[in-house]
């Protein structure tokens, strides 16, 4: 698993915010240092720094250069990685700070969320074994021209991933929360704390609305195998492990319960049933760049069907603009949206190899009398549509049906 | 004389202060462009940009690592760069931005005060070629092995010059003063601007305490034979012209006349007279680095000579500090400190060729009853030391005395 005792660290912009921040990472960092690892820090923009910065931008012009702006968004990191590197002087160790640049982060060409081709670990290797201390800055890098780029959103935790997978390591992420749940617990009181779970969990958690991972560094972890802990900058706690599924993980039927209230359903009613209807919706849709979720096609009544799906608030808009063409053509009887919804989850690798979990599932719904409205699944997650009122009854329900089993996995 | 219709053009600090300044540049830029000439333009951090930056870092250590400190003041000029193309895009040109490490502005390894060794011209000529506007940050390069460095003091200056050096075009230098004056026009309400002068004249002016350009920039100008023009931001006329001494420019007396109150005079009295004790008073302060200016001997009486000479306010302490040893150890009878002084200089390579400028300097400040403490020379300036509190008014009556003809200079 490569290299012994090394490991990459990535504390985001609240670790970060101000210098006694920064000197309380510095502390943490040389701990662990003392410890006797080998440490690659990657930190983000301070606090508000990436704001005050787009603020700029704008003051200038409506529309920045998505180069320029680049350029401009990059010297937030830049400006942390040295704060951090003397902070870490001022505790007596030594350390050396890197732009994704200097250590040719090199990614594509698409300025805003490029993506990472290539790291060259040459000068961190060499300062490693210098015994210093490794600070990298986040989120960016540069193409092949020499250009600055920057990864967009949660491009901190995929600079910290990638590091950590051409170094051979596991990776860190410090956050403002001690690890992942088996729910909300801002919500759930009875929600517990997970030691681990699978990439393909934490993905499907994470796109259901658990906030603590971008879907992205998940991803590239999953691809390269990286072993990730999430755990607080605040405490000195064991946090939640990411890692490869094994065969004792099925054991565990149930991994969590998300909730996620970002998304409406649209329903077309009245479709005429014959071919391709479907694929025109959906056609329309994608050509707005609309990702649609929870596709159900009601079956036929009187060679008519209805058709719903969900797409985030945002796009609901755009959805209905360019839908109501589609539905008039296809002869369909009306185009109807919902935004008060809200998406119940159930995530778990177990339930491939144990039978029953949807029906337990819709018998705890029903039995704190919620409604279903659609029902969707895939191999290792259960999610049901419910009125947006009772959002949070439907998690501690569904949390409450499998609390046991989760707390044996947590 | 190089390319014909470029222009490195560098802006201040105070002329990219806010969203207003730096649109303000980008129109005058574009102006320029649309007039037919293809511009580089060099441009300084925001206003008060470095001094928060640099309070940053000591609000974590009193002694940041100067590496550090380079990646961190770096970013100033880097937010300029990006703002003021986007400023340019929004007037409807195209503009493309470089840090100096992406233009391989190469450096030695001296953080906050490297030296420039090379700058790669390829991607600038290339974006010229494109008819992009190339905006380059200055006071930052990077070593050969990749680390980011700072030019230290009126670094933006050095970097328009040396750009202009290796693109062979002129550069000018965009400031709140609209060129160079015969005197400082707040003390001297005659004072007029010079269209022209030369790049010796420039250093003595700019050394006499005249702080339009920093005396490094001019160095480097002269080495390279760079014309130079000092102008105003806010003004559209011609400024100063920096440029090579030519034959005629002798014909001029006297180019200006500059005042100095930023020295004080030491006087070691009673020295003994014998070889040596002038190297070793001076030893001591070089020793210390202390630089020492206007070194005067007075003739020997009865065998003892008094020696007196200049240093910055600054290292006043520190020149007593170590001299009071030595002052003991060559039986010297006092050491003496006067920090009410000025300097009082008049330039001009027209001195080489015209007797009598000295007497007609020294009638000058006789006539308006001021005694002259200290005299030196050199080929093209003259300087009296006389009581600080007569300084401004030894400023007018010599620049009256030559007034006639610096005005015919100008």
């Amino acid at each position: 698993m490569g290299r012994m005792g090394l490991v990459v660290q990535k504390f985001g912009g609240t670790s970060v915010a101000d210098a006694e921040c920064i000197k309380r990472v510095a502390r943490r960092v040389v701990a662990r240092k003392r410890a006797g690892d080998d440490v690659v820090v990657v930190v983000s923009a301070r606090g508000d720094t990436t704001d005050e910065l787009v603020e700029l931008a704008y003051e200038i012009t409506d529309r920045p250069s998505e180069r320029e702006f680049d350029v401009l968004l990059s010297t937030g990191e830049q400006i942390s990685i040295a704060l951090l590197a003397m902070a870490i002087h001022a505790e007596g160790e030594d350390a050396v700070s890197f732009t994704g640049p200097q250590i040719r982060i090199i990614t594509d060409s698409a300025f805003g969320k490029a993506r990472i081709r290539s790291i060259d670990t040459s000068r961190i290797l060499e300062a490693l074994g210098r015994k210093h201390v490794v600070i990298v800055a986040g989120f960016q890098g540069m193409d092949s021209s020499g250009d600055i780029t920057t990864l967009g959103r949660g491009g901190s935790d995929t600079t910290a991933v990638a590091l950590a997978a051409v170094l051979g390591c596991p990776c860190e992420i410090y956050t403002d929360v001690d690890g992942v749940y088996t729910a909300d617990p801002r919500i759930v009181k009875e929600a517990v704390k997970l030691n681990r779970l699978s990439y393909d969990e934490m993905l499907e958690m994470a796109s259901m609305g658990a906030k603590v991972l971008q879907h992205r560094s998940v991803e590239f972890a999953k691809k390269y195998s990286v072993p990730l802990q999430v755990r607080s900058t605040f405490t000195e706690e064991e946090g939640t492990w990411v890692v490869e599924e094994d065969e004792h993980m099925e054991d565990v039927v149930v991994r969590g319960v998300t909730i996620n209230t970002s998304e409406a359903r649209i329903t077309v009613a009245g479709v005429p049933d014959r071919p391709g209807i479907a694929a025109e919706i959906c056609g329309v849709l994608a050509k707005a760049h609309i990702n649609i979720d929870m596709i159900i096609q009601a079956g036929s009544q009187a060679g008519h069907s209805d058709m719903s799906f969900t797409v985030t608030k945002g796009d609901l808009p755009k959805a209905k603009e360019v839908l109501a063409p589609v539905v008039k053509k296809l002869g369909a009887s009306s185009l109807t949206a919902d935004e008060n919804i809200a998406k119940v989850s159930l995530v778990g690798v177990g339930m491939r190899s144990h039978e029953g979990v949807a029906v337990r599932m819709f018998s705890a719904l029903a039995g704190a009398g919620i409604n279903i409205q659609m029902i969707s699944t895939s191999e290792i997650k259960i999610s049901c549509v419910v009125d947006g009122s009772r959002a949070e009854d439907a998690l501690r329900a569904v949390h409450k049906a499998f609390e046991t089993e989760m707390a044996a996995g947590g």
